[in-house]
């Protein structure tokens, strides 16, 4: 059935530098893609002319735009949630993540993916890009909920042997199912995976021809043992062995020298930019200005539920740009319409999208849209929609989100998730986990 | 009519340095006082034996909790949200503020301030600290809405002939009032107002028994402007003055001396952070921690909608949180549950009120809560809900709101206003100050 999004104040979004620009009109979606962008009543007409079953929503007061793109996250940590917070890294992880980690299932993490999903897609996410154990588990969990998405095989020094088995399930479930998942190769990073695994993690990655990613500069301690185990920076590192180019996404990208941002922006890396995250662990500021001036195409992501502690993109929007400015000095730097650009056609060319095929909302373009209803007290008046959008906009205006075609949140129902028999899983699984000694 | 809030998650918060607790009870309001506070089944039953008319409210799967207090901002403003973005403090002032504020007429400000107080308390914001022009004429409003407020009264050394009797006609509006709203002299900072005229400030206040509250420190050119002209700092020059106190509430104080931390500690001065403010406008980062490790009274704000660009105190939470984490690189500084305090708690005390008598749930205290519908994606699985709120936390979240005893939202529906009508006229006044030349 096709739909038709009608009378919406419609911001289509471009891949390039051009502020962008709003206008009341149509949007239509035949199959997985839209086919009609236009301020025209009589192509409106056509539309609904030419196609037989067609449902037409009505869009006054709401702005339809595209789906947001979360470049980085670990949606199969979410049981984790508040698990641990307000203490020191060390104590973190040895204390609370390592061990909880050990005790969960694959059919738990599963689970934690689909809370994940759920949220994000209730918070107008589109599409995302996941890094965590059992992915290939999860490629269902994300085909039945209708999300796109790259999921990157996380791996150590310590379990490379089960996951590289792994990444192949997951190609071969990806490959049967409707092609809006994606797999990837994800090395942890360059201070936990050794060189040789790290190469062997691009070597896998060209076999099967998929995107890598992983972890680079993210704290101040990631950059002294790479400095003093191999004399380099993490980019450095990373760059020498191969993993640097234009299938790769570099999460963080904190602490980097002005020639690593040169490195990023000429191999064409994608870095994955988590304000919050940055924030909550004290991991410093990433060079976000800096990069995008040298040419690196930058992102923006919520990282895993232990560490922001959700996974709101709107939030990540606004955080992006306040930090940037508050490092900076400078107010004028990360615009409210480059910050949403970043989060849109720069997320989908992270994802491997062609310009113009997701990210975007225009004639021809895979159809990941969202309506957001503008008839809320935090978004009036109405002087400039995108910055009320960024600086004003939660993922609770998002009422309806559309998928490759496919409406999966309508007024604020996810389809196909009875969401109190979820939580009463959620429960159950986190009773089950930290009873466990 | 009395109210019985029943098994809910209750969250008391205290005025002390003790972490919160909760537990599952009941919460019982009579007239204007919170008179249970209970995990006892039986003394739910003798509440309901002793109140023969009683509204029983399930709180299954929600919490309850103080409202959140909001301690700077400028909500007449709220017509200008979104209204210069990203642009140079100069240019925003003398292209934009200014010229907007010139044409508004003090209708206008109240319609902007019925926006911002019903974004407030729609997002559980049962009190707020504002500060603008106008406040004479915004008594009413707040009456009309049932917020609880101080209402600033803003001078600059141009209008303080005009604003002086402005306070007076406040103060006798807010006595002939339900007493939630009370009145406050504001000079806008140090280094707008001249020396005579901050004294002239502070003898009003004192003629009258009013608090004071000024901008402090906001940002490197107050700092600059003020040492030149006075050979001190901010602090330094308003402490001479004599404007420092227990009944002034100094917003920002981002760029303070050690000196200036004990200065603002040791006369109880409330400092109160904007820290998505700051970090918007490049101001700097308020030395949160120094200031509560020497003892003085932190709590948070939103600042107006210009330089927010909401009023979503949700936010601000974990912005504080985040920010100082990140300025001071330790993750363990502005735990959650401190937070929360400053938000309650210490709110309350920066509006005059004594401990245990706003801004905690008690026995005795004014009722002044909110009801947190935790039944959402983004609020599970639950290890610690004083970390969820504050990390994860929405305002839509919030399902109902109780301010002075009354239902004043309820299931996100605001008493008596009509939100469309609203918007309507929103629109129209914006229209009308925007086209004058």
């Amino acid at each position: 059935m096709a739909l038709l999004f009608s009378n919406a104040t419609i911001l289509p979004m471009t891949a390039d530098e051009a502020r962008p620009r709003t206008f009341t009109g149509w949007v239509g979606v035949d199959g997985r893609r839209v086919t009609l962008v236009s301020d025209s009543e009589q192509a409106a007409a056509a539309f609904r002319r030419s196609h037989a079953t067609l449902r037409e929503i009505d869009c006054r007061g709401k702005l339809v735009m595209p789906g947001l793109i979360n470049t980085h996250c670990h949606a199969g940590m979410t049981l984790q949630r508040s698990y641990a917070d307000d203490i020191t890294l060390m104590s973190w992880l040895n204390d609370y993540i390592w061990p909880f980690e050990s005790r969960q299932t694959p059919d738990e993490v599963a689970l934690g993916m689909t809370l994940g999903i759920v949220e994000m897609l209730l918070g107008g996410v589109t599409s995302f890009v996941d890094m965590y154990y059992d992915e290939d588990r999860c490629v269902e969990v994300a085909e039945r909920l209708g999300i796109r998405a790259v999921l990157g095989c996380n791996y150590f020094d310590s379990n490379i042997e089960e996951v590289f088995p792994q990444v192949e399930r997951a190609v071969s479930r990806a490959a049967a199912g409707s092609g809006r998942v994606r797999i990837a190769v994800a090395p942890h990073s360059p201070y936990t995976v050794s060189p040789e695994n790290l190469v062997r993690g691009r070597e896998l990655a060209e076999r099967l021809n998929l995107g890598l990613m992983t972890h680079i500069a993210e704290t101040r301690d990631e950059l002294r043992i790479v400095r003093e185990r191999y004399g380099r920076t993490p980019v450095e590192h990373l760059d020498a062995l191969g993993l640097l180019g234009a299938r790769t996404i570099g999460a963080h990208c904190v602490h980097v020298t002005d020639s690593d941002i040169e490195t990023l922006a000429a191999r064409g890396v994608t870095v994955s930019h988590n304000p919050q995250s940055n924030m909550k662990i004290s991991s410093g500021v990433a060079p976000v200005e800096k990069l995008r001036r040298a040419g690196a195409l930058v992102t923006v992501a919520t990282d895993g539920t232990c560490s922001n502690n959700d996974l709101d993109m709107w939030e990540e929007l606004r955080t992006a740009s306040f930090l940037q400015k508050s490092a900076t000095g400078d107010p004028t730097v990360l615009p409210a319409w480059e910050v949403l650009r970043m989060a849109t056609a720069n997320g989908a060319r992270a994802m491997g999208y062609a310009d113009g095929e997701l990210g975007v909302l225009r004639e021809g373009a895979l159809a990941d849209l969202i309506v957001v209803d503008l008839q809320k007290p935090h978004l009036q008046p109405i002087h400039d929609v995108v910055s009320n959008l960024v600086y004003c906009g939660k993922a609770a205006d998002v009422e309806t989100v559309v998928v490759d075609g496919r409406i999966v949140v309508e007024e604020r129902r996810i389809e196909g998730v009875d969401l109190a028999e979820l939580y009463g899983r959620v429960a159950a699984a986190v009773r089950r986990i930290t009873s466990v000694r």
